[in-house]
């Protein structure tokens, strides 16, 4: 098993937490994205999408999108379990996670990709280049906005994202937060809660992945 | 355990198409989204993220997101198994579920809220009113148009949208075509395989869901 990897990005940032916090280390990739890699015909061959992470099984099988890279790992190393044990913590959790997917960091990458002048025609990930929206880079910093205050809503309430016990949700959670920062959005002074689930989150050592 | 549910969107009818083909009836409770009942506050306290489906359990729990629907469902009944049986099957088809979800769903839902007059204000499904960005709808119809020409691909090779076998990523897929309809786009008449496999789909009796 390897993972085709850019160690700056969010999305695969998604998968090496994921496997930190199983314990394990595989081989990785790096496509360099700044460099325009995953555009060249070697990569196309192994991911049509264009994107990373995908993690390419030993036998040859490629899997691309985080939260599928998240599923194969947790199929077959099913400890520490971080998808969920029952048939309704693994439906909660499904659920925050891809909330946290749609609105945080889908926003966050409106807001980005939208602004940011070197990603320019490059407005969307994949194979088509897309032209920036200047409105659409403003709408993503306000959904990003609304997802922080939220999350904060959410925290004061339960200890992780998806509830009692730590999983993938707080994980995706987690990257979306950092990510926030590269168009300079933070957690307000008073999110409180968000702020100590934050410090919680930077205090694993799975957050140096 | 009952669906929160509005017969004409599509984003409930991918968790219906799931349940009819478990064989499985559950009741259902209409939110007119038409009529903006899922922004009353009696429905608040259901999913304060506003949206349609919604699962309640018997405990009272609310799964919603209609993956995390889908996932519960599988968990509770597992035969047909919609979601793949051995750790590569459950990764695949994540992965291309998700892609009909962030490629074709959210591409058509982002033409078609961006561009009909009824949606003025609600751009973006949840608590929070953005106004339409006639751009995005432009670029809507745009991937749209790629995510039809890529399933064709997809489908002149494998038999079913993850591969060998009918799976939940063949239903949101199909729901991603019908709604596609919405916004007046259809596969194109050189879109053999993917006509092939739609009359296929149609002939379901899920469709009817």
């Amino acid at each position: 098993m390897k993972l085709y990897d850019f160690a700056p990005a969010p999305s695969p940032r998604r998968v090496r937490i994921f496997l930190a916090e199983k314990g394990l280390t595989i081989p990785t990739v790096q496509v360099d994205l700044r460099a325009g890699e995953q555009m060249r015909p070697e990569f196309a061959k192994i991911n049509p999408w264009r994107t990373v992470p995908a993690l390419e099984l030993d036998d040859g099988t490629v899997i691309s999108e985080a939260s599928a890279c998240c599923r194969y790992i947790e199929e077959i190393h099913p400890e520490p379990a971080l998808l969920g044990r029952t048939p309704k913590e693994k439906a909660v959790i499904a659920m925050w996670d891809h909330h946290c997917e749609v609105e945080g960091f889908l926003a966050g990458a409106e807001a980005l990709r939208n602004e940011v002048k070197g990603m320019s025609g490059r407005a969307l990930p994949g194979p088509v280049g897309y032209e920036q929206i200047p409105a659409l880079a403003e709408r993503g910093r306000a959904r990003v906005r609304h997802f922080l205050t939220e999350l904060d809503e959410r925290l004061a309430a339960v200890p992780y994202v998806a509830g009692e016990a730590f999983s993938i949700a707080d994980i995706t959670a987690f990257v979306v937060v950092e990510f926030a920062g590269w168009v300079k959005l933070a957690p307000a002074e008073e999110a409180v809660a968000l702020r100590r689930w934050l410090d919680g989150m930077r205090a694993r050592p799975s957050a140096k992945a």
